[in-house]
């Protein structure tokens, strides 16, 4: 039965029997982590390997001669091209291979453009105002770059689809000052949600008001599947942006953090030639090349798309039961209460749930009293600020399945919990 | 005999003499190249252990518990800060550890400093001037990234004993658009000068007229002797600052790039802690963390500054018998001519050579000729303008000593040949 139907009489009883339960739950002192969006011990148990692909009697040299011991070769080697190049599905003249992970390249391509613009554009330090556009729920880290260079932030709410891509077109194609917009189109962050072939060919056809608008496409999870019989595809938007005639407009990044090593990996941007070259120009000045001997490590060891997904196979099989014991049990505890959803993802690191409006906060307070640590309610907006209070990260992959379990029963009591206070409240 | 005291009958004589010289090394058809200034394969082959140093047994874990493989430690290992604090002569605390050379952080600590300013000082892109002094002749790759960011270049002459040290007292205390200054104080490139005592010291007690005025100290050569017997020691900045009363004013570069293998080393930074929290800061938002495996490798494999030692001393033994036989040429062929000028360095990776005015274009020019090939002439001065035409940088680390000592004659014979015909046109 919803809650909103009960009557006054009846969520005091409710309410009654939730702190019982609250109280008992507390008195287990648990202590679990649902806010660490990061690769358990197991995951990275299983890329061991990785740490043979090379020795001491491996010549390391990359297929083209090069020796990648030394300095040389700026954006890649044409065989980490190759690999980067399969998983983000264009082909290896777009793509260039760089660092240890994308944040730093995503970060480094909105300094480039505070100060010297992107290809030919003013520079954005020198303009009166930079809007980007931010769909929300969305990833922190993003928000934490754009807000370091004073760029204002404008939420897009997001739909099952993709953002909301009349407001996208209605702000894109009038507003000048909007430079760009932050978007996770695959098993997106929190939510999981892949857009939809429709949302990623209206992108595509944007016409944007300001010069040197870009689309900062990250593509962080392309191959991170939960199901092998359940897997979200999404449009090229690269292709798709030829297709309209706005080859441009579009930066995508991607890296291995979450196949390999976190942080350890190795990142690409995939771009037009022009928007390649224009990023080339300044990273000759800003390093004498990337570890080489990495990106050849990581290609002896994953040799292609193939080898990536058998691994990624297996990270499926460490993920799922994690994903699938919090999804049950919020679906167990909390549905057809009307106090909250979620989406099943078919893939990605997270689960988004929606609590009551206004009830995000005190849910994640109450959650801490009883041990369990979350996302910061409103981490998952520009500046922090979820207008409505109602969105909460959970990320089921550090924990054991058993640990996301318990901690994901006690979450829903606290929702309940919160809930029922709110109703009661308004009555 | 000098060859300013020959007649014109005597220089058009010798003129034809060493043309003819010139016709039969050009029939040799050489291909010799003494411009680019990295480890030959020879250097990179003894660190091929590192290789080993870690494998799929190795626990990969530091020493505080942190699972390399994973995300976090925003700065560098506790162990890598060690093993760069013993390289840099600092204690650990006052170092970060990055990411695979030098280069990018410093690029970064400029591009933050013209988006955030410096310590709370104004950006510099909102300033209409920022200037910077660059002791020449010096490294080319500092002044791209100043000429990058549009700031004006000021040249200061090296002396000895490190840049003339009057005129950057009277810039760097007088001038407020004055904001920093490129210094590679050990073995500097391309002279190999070490910074005297005096000099240090008055760096230390600089009186900057500008608000976040900072030393860029790039101690790229920190352990890179050629001799044993023979090695250079400079004062510690950080410490004379902190004794002068201007422990925020330097911020000190290193790297294993010219120890392990170019590119794929790591790098840190030195400074005060005031300056180090404000590039955390930063740091924080453009990265989730650098690569902490190859942190760890490099300490399994080096452990300490001896390690370090113990391997620089099989690096010099390799790049040696190079320098000497650039050295030992020059000196046979040039000595005593006063056409030209050289110092011998202790340690680094360069040898300046001081041609007469006007004469290094065409030295370089002719030495193309011949098939050898030098860096460009102008390379070692800020918008690559050397205005005495002068200075040519010799790099003798990666061809073998034998192709080094071919390639020394044939640009000495230029250096003379460009140099008689520059006296005759004077007659």
């Amino acid at each position: 039965m919803e809650f909103q139907a009960l009557s006054k009489e009846e969520l005091l009883q409710l309410k009654g029997e939730l702190e019982q339960q609250f109280k008992e739950a507390r008195e287990k002192n648990l202590k679990l982590d649902m806010s660490r969006g990061k690769p358990s011990p197991a995951q990275l148990d299983m890329c061991m390997g990785l740490m043979d692909a090379l020795n001491s009697k491996t010549p390391l040299y990359a297929s083209d001669g090069t020796d990648c011991r030394n300095y040389g070769i700026l954006d890649g080697l044409p065989e980490s091209k190759q690999m980067m190049a399969e998983i983000m599905e264009v082909s290896p003249n777009k793509v260039v291979v760089l660092g240890n992970a994308s944040l730093p390249i995503m970060y480094d391509t909105i300094s480039r453009a505070m100060t010297h613009g992107v290809c030919g554009s003013t520079p954005w330090c020198k303009l009166q105002k930079v809007k980007f556009l931010c769909p929300v729920p969305g990833y922190d880290r993003h928000f934490a770059i754009t807000e370091h260079f004073g760029i204002e932030m404008i939420n897009v709410p997001m739909t099952l689809e993709g953002p909301d891509m009349d407001m996208v077109e209605k702000l894109v194609n009038s507003d000048p000052s909007v430079k760009g917009i932050w978007c996770v189109p695959k098993y997106s962050n929190p939510q999981g949600i892949s857009y939809s072939d429709e949302v990623v060919r209206r992108f595509a056809n944007l016409k944007p008001a300001a010069k040197g608008f870009r689309i900062y496409w990250d593509n962080a999870y392309a191959v991170h599947h939960l199901y092998e019989d359940k897997q979200d595809h999404i449009l090229n938007i690269i292709d798709e942006c030829e297709k309209a005639g706005n080859p441009d407009m579009v930066f995508m990044f991607a890296s291995t953090s979450k196949i390999s090593f976190s942080g350890s990996g190795i990142a690409a941007v995939a771009a037009s030639e022009k928007n390649l070259d224009w990023m080339r120009s300044s990273l000759t000045l800003q390093t004498i090349g990337y570890d080489k001997i990495n990106q050849l490590r990581h290609v002896k060891y994953f040799k292609n798309l193939e080898g990536i997904k058998a691994h990624m196979k297996k990270h499926a099989d460490i993920m799922r039961p994690k994903f699938e014991a919090v999804l049950d049990i919020l679906e167990k505890n909390l549905g057809g209460l009307g106090i909250g959803s979620w989406i099943r993802p078919h893939g990605g690191y997270f689960i988004s749930f929606e609590a009551m409006e206004g009830c995000a906060k005190a849910t994640v307070e109450k959650c801490k009293e009883a041990g369990i640590t979350l996302t910061g309610a409103g981490a998952t907006y520009p500046y922090k600020k979820d207008p409505a209070d109602s969105n909460i990260r959970i990320a089921p992959s550090f924990p054991s399945p058993e640990e996301m379990a318990a901690a994901a029963e006690i979450f829903t009591l606290c929702v309940k919990l919160v809930s029922v206070e709110k109703l009661l409240a308004a009555k």
